[in-house]
């Protein structure tokens, strides 16, 4: 007999989740209820993520489970938000408690990981897909937005980029080189952010989580901002994994979606509080080049020539 | 060349939306925001929509986008949730200009009909799948939940029961008669019973939406509640449309899904009240039976003898 929706439940979607002390109405009910402290506003936002589009067939269960909250919850990242729950929408052609049982350990793990609780959801029979909604929050005027950079800020990206992209190319390795582990651990393993978002209110001026490729997503910030860019291909901070894998290292950092960074903007009277912040987090903030007034976005090579730009992914 | 992702927001999932006076960070951010009245909770539900488990093959694009966020409105209804806002995610095998006008004509009239804005959401190329997540709020302990019935109490269902289940014989007629088109309607435009939910905060002991069907949903309530039932099939309330063309409407009553009505409980001293708010709403609140402290569920028959139950719908 199959398990059933709240068996299911039951067995691997309750126990080992954090709890989250902003839940008021625990998941079993026809809603479930978040309490938010005074004066803030609810942030939230949904990431759906198809087999064969988003990750391979095959894709290790326990993985997925971890990137597919970790991918929904950096959108609170790029906000500022405080994290605090989730609800998940599983859609399987079959259930098989072996790869549920993987995949809850992971989503748990990350759960654990961002510190939010698990409020509801939904079990469907069809192609696999998970479509994962997070839900925050932040005081009202103190969320980041893509809209808030002003000509002359700088540019910031945390981490190293990249990594995610390079991965591809050995998602189906039988027994990866270490260098190239490290890059898979960056796509399967990706993490939001979320300290450091919270640490930018006040500080940056506008911020997005890179999704899609820095070209793509530092766009989306100028295009809301109404200012343009240069940036420095030389100053893009590369892991040495990726150094190690990639001929062209510098064009994937600025194509490559999937590593979950963010990038942000900020007034240079900002620049020791952002450098204070680094060190406090021990997580690299690069500075790779300001905004300026007029439109568009320019990438400048270590001779000062011109570097061409990506396409943006395009998700249709 | 294929339509992007951000025109397609553009063209189709922004204007004929109503606007949320709840909303403090529109559509296009990394995160959208709401900001709730003062003392209330959140309250949030979500439900995906899978092709050929939910909803045919070739299904009506306008009626797919009206139901898809009625259904999850539903959830909504039956925690006593004032509705503010929804996401939507779109999983599509391609856009077709003609399919995502009539979708996006039907989802704003369901948001225009409930007064929801659209906050935010993701396109992705797959299987036709939708999943719909809504957010509402009620003040801090009003929500109707499922777990406060008490024994004694009266049970109530909306509306009439059985029709989007008798719709389904007919979704594939060419030219449907008059008495089946009516189901039909049931079926595709159900309404999410959003102003009885709210209604009912401080009148309802308990409530659920009718998705899964009376039996399996009002067993939902009861084992909640930690209660069981006694109600009378004679008491179901039939339309003629299902009276017309059902052999068996009782049991399609009893055991059919989609309906989105509600089914509550409520003390006997309730009772001016409840026929108050039916007369108000102009809106049938029928009272089918009563909850006892001994568990289980009984439905008795004309002559007082046990019917039997249907078993409820198991989603895997």
């Amino acid at each position: 007999m199959p398990l059933g929706e709240f068996e299911l439940i039951e067995s691997y979607f309750r126990r080992g989740f954090p709890a989250s002390a902003a839940v008021s109405v625990a998941n079993g009910d026809d809603c479930a209820g978040l309490m938010l402290p005074p004066g803030e506003q609810v942030l939230t936002s949904v990431d759906t993520l198809v087999e064969s589009v988003h990750f391979p067939v095959d894709a290790p269960a326990e993985a997925l489970g971890y990137r597919s909250l970790m991918v929904a919850a950096s959108d609170l990242a790029a906000c500022g938000a405080t994290p605090h729950a989730f609800t998940l929408c599983l859609t399987a052609p079959e259930l098989e408690e072996s790869w549920l049982a993987a995949f809850s350990a992971g989503l748990a793990r990350a759960a654990a990981d961002c510190g939010m609780a698990l409020i509801g959801g939904d079990t469907t029979r069809g192609p696999l897909a998970l479509s994962v909604q997070v839900l925050g929050s932040a005081p009202v005027g103190s969320a980041l937005l893509r809209g808030g950079a002003a000509a002359g800020d700088d540019i910031y990206v945390s981490g190293s980029l990249g990594d995610a992209r390079a991965a591809l190319a050995y998602l189906h390795c039988e027994s990866p080189a270490d260098s190239h582990r490290e890059l898979l651990q960056r796509y399967w393993y990706p993490r939001a952010r979320l300290v450091l978002g919270q640490a930018l209110r006040g500080i940056a001026s506008a911020a997005i989580d890179l999704s899609d490729g820095l070209a793509a997503d530092l766009t989306h910030i100028l295009q809301a901002s109404e200012v343009g860019a240069d940036i420095e291909l030389q100053r893009l901070p590369l892991s040495s994994a990726l150094l190690a894998a990639d001929e062209a290292p510098h064009n994937t950092a600025l194509a490559g979606g999937d590593d979950y960074e963010l990038c942000f903007t900020a007034a240079p009277s900002q620049r020791e509080a952002i450098a204070g912040l680094a060190h406090r987090l021990a997580l690299p903030l690069t500075r790779i080049g300001e905004t300026r007034a007029t439109a568009g976005l320019r990438c400048v090579d270590g001779q000062g020539k011109d570097h061409p730009l990506p396409s943006g992914y395009r998700h249709f």
